[in-house]
């Protein structure tokens, strides 16, 4: 993923970024898998830029992750590229067997 | 119910499970009920496996319970099984005799 | 099913009857399987008692039937049942493996 | 119910009254039921008049009726008022047992 | 109301104008009632002038109507003033004594 | 009302139970009121029976009450009932004179 | 406006109000507003008339008022009539040259 | 706009394409109007290729078009570019002096 | 794709399967796209079977293909396949470049 | 933009305006952007006159701005025009690119 300089550091603001177009694949049967992932951080010096940041989440398309797993490592990656002070993300995963799943990660940065 | 072992114990994070479907018998009239079960819960060291957890709901089908006992009691399994951070179960009951009905318990673990 | 005679054959009027808690089984894999079924009828000389068509949808619970099946079975049970001038019946199946399934049966009746 | 005379009757147009307070009681079992009524008609020499139309609705409050004979009744009653163009009857009846009904009567008049 | 050329005579299109604050006052009791009003026409040689609209539906702000009334003078006006080849309205009244009225006049004129 | 023992009164849980059919009579001009009543409490010895509720709410049909006192009265005597831990009541009234009213009581008991 | 007195001051409670049907002109251009008008407030003593609250409102129906002004003119109005423990008005503007104006007052009395 | 040969000429079948960031100026006022474009047509012998349609929506950003008008005239360039065997047009402007206005043209070709 | 033999072949009825996680690729840019996939037909003497339904449409992963010619080529598979007394195939792709695009294929089977 | 006097300066309310018509360029490819502006402040001495505030929002019609930039723009020029007690400015993008983008900039000003 890329980044660019926050344009007003000096000034805690939100930055939501919402994809419905997340896919992965079950590690255990092959099936693909869908979801939602919605980014809400407050950028610290970096902000990262879209096109790479939806060009990360189509490198899932061809893997196999579980559903706790890969929002926690979105999450960390994202953490380590940004140094954000403050991140959450919510993979809202579509219904497998009647029952629909979402993962919810939240992160407090320092200033 | 199956367990397996938190891939990120070292955040607390939330897991939130819907279940549509949850379906069983009214104790005192053998009657159908129908409910949607809410699962939001930080797993400590263990998270419940989906399969088995959608097969622990389907074992009420036959069974007679009274809303308020099977609320309690889908809480107090999985809070024994999980010794989660937190946990919180809704019972959201289908209509009887023009009245909705929803049952709520809410558990805040040690960490 | 039990019926009652037509308060009103001199006149094509319809009766909507929707149900929202159909269960039965998966024949092939023993997993429960949930659907609203719509019922639009127009009414000969019978109309079908509400709370033995309930019973009826219940006797369902514990067998195995294909999607297709059991909606044509429904249809050709009220049909025999009532000889109505007009069926239709709609069963709205719950979501399986991504996939959202409803039959939909029509029966133009004599007069 | 009174009526008064229609202001354009060389021209046919649409009348929709909705009421979504009707309200009488289960023949069998004394219980209440609740219903919204709607009616829409193309007047022919009479239209007939709001409030009177209320309290004629009212007056089924303490009495016990099944659902395709009061709507049928309603049907009637209005038939005979107005003797209109067009007129349909609709009563959605709340959910009882799980299970929701309505009743919808349609009649063509003489021009 | 003011008119204008139809830009496009030899083409039947339809434009629709929906007004969601008209109001005018009750003869009966002088209280104010509000409406939606939804015009579609087929334009002929003319077109109606959108703010003259509107300034013909705020005339009838301190003037008592009947429902009924109101509306098919709208549409007679209209049709006086267009000669359209097609002309609908539909008076959506705000609910008073429990009661929601509609009223549509629909008009097919001359090509 | 009737009672029934709270199945698990070691743990604060939430028993939320709606009823859309409450119906009373004004007290000014007997004409019908129509409210959703919505229950919220936290059970301390005791649990309300369900049936029961129902019947106390249907008591209210033939009675003459304002909406502020018959929020009130339903919140007391449900109070003076289960001396719950905690416990709201909100009746949303249907619209009249083009005016929606809601009463909101909330009561915190002691543990 | 009319009062009457607080059938129950011993208790904090909510009585919510809402009106969709408020207008009032435009100071500068003469042209009609429309608003929805959101009452929630905590009795001291004394509760508003419903009747008498409409007709105050209605008495707006003519005269020229800016948005931020008519909602504090109400508040305070009401404030003054009421003594209230706590009141909030939500003035919610219909749409005009594509911007949608809500304006909010909140006032804690004293208790 | 360009064109790309129909994959299938020798089926009639639809294709809807939606665009909600219309926008144009007002010839009167110079003001901008906003619309949401839907598109409706059953191909002949030729597609509009989606990116250069897009290109011709953008072109009337600073144009001045009366509604009536530039619907008419996307129309005419779409029946020119693609001699489709049906084709619609609707054209949903954002209100504007509390008025919404929709212009729908609708073209059946030749086979 | 695999069939069974229709159940009630001397009946003519409709089954609707909807699949909303479609997704292939652009065959011009490589990006992924997104489709809810909506196919009605009535069944001759085949039906199609679910799992390998599923199957089918998951093949287009990491394909290329146009919005026309991909839902052109699963109407086309699925008349060969079925031989059905109707079908419909609605593609609803996600929006790009702020356009949406909904290609809709029909087939009137011989009976 | 222009201003006028706080005709409630003793008191702390809320001032809400939408704007669902904002409209910018992208500094990079020159593509036209939307968005929802959501306005939220508290005044102190100064309101925001609405006809002006339009004007300042179009003024960026022809202008080339990043997502976090223009918002913070806007929030600094709001912040320095008006001193408020507290500005809350949410700019809502249409999705680019399969993403949705909302930033959001929140002040809290000196009382």
């Amino acid at each position: 993923m890329e980044t660019f300089p926050n344009p007003n550091p000096e000034r805690d603001y939100h930055i939501h970024i919402t994809s419905p177009e997340f896919t992965c694949l079950c590690p255990k049967t092959g099936q693909p898998d869908f979801a939602e992932i919605k980014l809400d951080y407050i950028p610290g010096h970096l902000c990262v830029e879209l096109k790479s940041l939806k060009l990360y989440y189509w490198s899932f398309r061809s893997e196999g992750h579980f559903h706790e797993q890969v929002t926690n490592m979105i999450a960390s990656d994202l953490i380590g590229l940004l140094n954000p002070h403050y991140l959450k993300i919510a993979a809202i995963f579509n219904v497998r067997g009647g029952i629909y799943t979402t993962v919810v990660v939240e992160h407090a940065g320092e200033k």
